[in-house]
């Protein structure tokens, strides 16, 4: 890859970014100095925030979150932003709905709770307003004024919204063909919007040689060289989901795998609850889900394989369309270690599901949430998820933004204004 | 309009709706039990709630307030609805974002403070979940198993999204020719939904007819039998925004109007809380907002009449789009009242203020946004709204369900993945 992507492990860190202390990396250990960067200059693995949580009192430190704000903000402590971030223009994620979904439950045939974490509830209606909040404070710290990224659709709008707000300038990156919902969202803020004759890992591809160039001078992109600070937003929904369990785990938790990122940062996200003592220390299984059309870590799970071999994306959950994810071998891992699995389901049985999590519980998500929930149903039938257990699926996106996927749901019948015609349509 | 108290002559009504005592003519003050009704017997003034407030203590209820859940549940004390609403589905709607908006007022040269109130943050993206809310404990108590309405297309989707979490049938109706992004929505939840051929009066008629015949028997019609309960759920708007304001009334509030009824829960709410002591009372003004294509408030408040002639809707911002306003003439009275005023603007300015919201904030409002913000911004030009005051505008719904109004927005340019056709595309 380019060459600024390495930190010089000389230079001493004067940035403000909370309790974040340094970067290192995810397979030596190494540490750097904080900064945009994000391989490791020993051995080019990814790097990642460490922390300097030792001050923690775990009780004070309870009451500070449950005092704070109805956004993601609450955690600042346990994020890489400065202590006044809830000050400075952002779009204030987060704090979305923890469903109780008795009635998805009962369909499912679920008898330990079943819970929607539903993110569509954010500014932009993905979970994407998380990891930009936070990629956005390590922007102003490194004094970046664009941002920019690769995207397979949310993350654009997120980016586009979020740049608007705070005064960025913005350019975001996606695939040409994306959604109508997507594109128009991702213009609409005033930025520029690049489509790539291409699929996701074109794009990310073509943003990574973006970095190394003169053009790319001054841009701060949200996956690339932010990815390390970007990633952390996902811890949020793992601390969101425990404190709305009442600070309890969650026996199980069904997450969507793009790049695999979410799904290693809720899984980092619980560890850190564990250790800071906020919730008790009990076993919990993280299961993963992708679409067949896009299955890279799904296939690998199955074939006991410890690296993902990546395929071309060919399903409608787009947004989960990374034939070639970077975080795959950790979620393997993941999955593994704590007795999950990773599955995947067709493009039929995402719609199926989107269509039975809004008649059931009157949520509306996107072919992503479709993903999850049509993975919940497969892991129950063939028995890898304990219908017995608490269990939180992720909903991650919103109906709205994939309307084709659904097209053919519309009007029951059309009529006149007559309770003549209203009779002959049947419907009473 | 001041906060009526039980008269002890109520009776005959077991229900439990909590504070509500009555239901009382807005013409004649005669009070009638609670119950699926919506005119007066002796006038056909239109009924609304009528409560019994006198054993509530202010900083008694006020800390309750605060102590509530996230959701207009918070405010159950002064709302139609049992005690233990918050135990029972539904869709738990409320205490959006009241975003500062700082880039928006540069731009609009408003210097006392100019927030945004953003209700595209509901769980289906309009403020129609918080009216659909109280209907939907109405239905519950006077036991309805069908909810069903007449829609502009937002409220289709908050009715079948409600009902089918509720476990409600849900038979809805809209004109046919609705937004793509609405009529997907309203069908999702899998309820009935019916296109008629005819606009929104049409409709509205039309559901008239069909609740005095054997066919709509049972059904509970949230802005029809159910509407003074129904109608109270905009008052949750005046709460929220006073107590994000810190308990402190606003000095200007620029609303939406179709049938006018937000408008006027909206002063409602806010003469509630100076009643109840909860705010400091100070003179506000409440200003409507109507798009020109349909103008019939905005027409009769500007020719001085007291009643508001019917229009043919033509314009873009299809759920303002009521020729027949059935709230018209108090709007007039309560615009007047308050020394406000209504003003109306083009498609054209529509556009232009739902791109400057996105530009400015990052919000993405459907064209009901378009219209507030766009009003905001004429009524500033022209001085009839003063910019050194507080100001609150209301963002009533969401921009991916009106993706046609803004369809010129998209790609600034399509490139192939390498660095030299980034160039070429003159972005840099
Ligand atoms: C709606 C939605 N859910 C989940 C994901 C997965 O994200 P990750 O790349 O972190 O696996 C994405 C990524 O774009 C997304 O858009
Ligand atoms: C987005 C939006 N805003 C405002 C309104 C106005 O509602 P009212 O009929 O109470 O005036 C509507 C009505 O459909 C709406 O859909
Ligand atoms: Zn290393
Ligand atoms: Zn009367």
């Amino acid at each position: 890859m380019a060459v600024q992507t390495v930190a010089s492990s000389t230079s001493g860190s004067t940035v403000d970014l909370g309790p974040a202390a340094a970067l290192s990396c995810r397979e030596c250990g190494h540490r750097v100095p904080l900064g945009p960067v994000f391989a490791c200059d020993k051995c080019f693995g990814p790097l990642e925030i460490a922390y300097d949580f030792s001050a923690y009192d775990t009780e004070e430190l309870r009451k500070k979150i449950e005092a704070g704000p109805a956004n993601i903000w609450r955690y600042a402590p346990l994020l890489p932003v400065p202590a006044d971030v809830a000050d400075k223009p952002n779009l204030n994620p987060g704090w979305t709905k923890l469903v109780k979904a008795d009635n998805l439950a009962g369909e499912l045939g679920v008898t330990g709770g079943l819970y929607v974490k539903d993110d569509s509830g954010n500014p932009t209606h993905s979970f994407k307003d998380r990891v930009v909040a936070q990629a956005l404070e390590a922007a102003r710290a490194f004094g970046f004024t664009t941002l920019s990224c690769s995207s397979t659709g949310n993350l654009a709008g997120a980016v586009g919204a979020a740049a608007a707000r705070a005064g960025f300038r913005s350019c975001v990156f996606i695939p040409h063909d994306l959604e109508q919902g997507k594109v128009v969202m991702a213009a609409i803020y005033g930025g520029d919007l690049v489509g790539i004759e291409g699929n996701y890992d074109d794009v990310n591809r073509f943003c990574s040689e973006l970095i190394g160039d003169p053009a790319g001078e001054g841009w701060g992109f949200v996956n690339v060289n932010l990815r390390p600070y970007y990633a952390e937003g996902s811890k949020t929904l793992a601390y969101e989901v425990c404190e709305q369990l009442g600070w309890r785990l969650p026996d199980q938790i069904v997450v969507p795998i793009a790049s695999g990122s979410q799904l290693t940062k809720v899984d980092k996200g619980l560890q850190e609850l564990i250790k800071l003592g906020l919730v008790e220390d009990k076993p919990y299984k993280i299961f993963g889900a992708q679409a067949e059309g896009c299955s890279p870590v799904s296939t690998a799970f199955k074939a006991g394989h410890d690296v993902v071999r990546p395929q071309k994306p060919n399903t409608i959950a787009k947004s989960l369309a990374i034939g070639n994810p970077a975080d795959g071998p950790y979620v393997l891992d993941i999955a593994r270690r704590t007795g999950g699995a990773v599955e995947d389901v067709t493009d039929e049985q995402v719609v199926d599901a989107i269509k039975l999590l809004a008649r059931t519980e009157g949520i509306f998500a996107e072919t992503a949430g479709g993903v999850t929930v049509g993975v919940t149903r497969k892991l129950i039938e063939s028995g890898a998820l304990d219908p017995t257990k608490t269990t939180v699926v992720l909903n991650t996106g919103d109906g709205l933004k994939t309307l084709d996927a659904v097209a053919g749901t519309g009007l029951t019948a059309t009529i006149r204004p007559t309770l003549d015609s209203f009779r002959e349509a049947g419907l009473v």
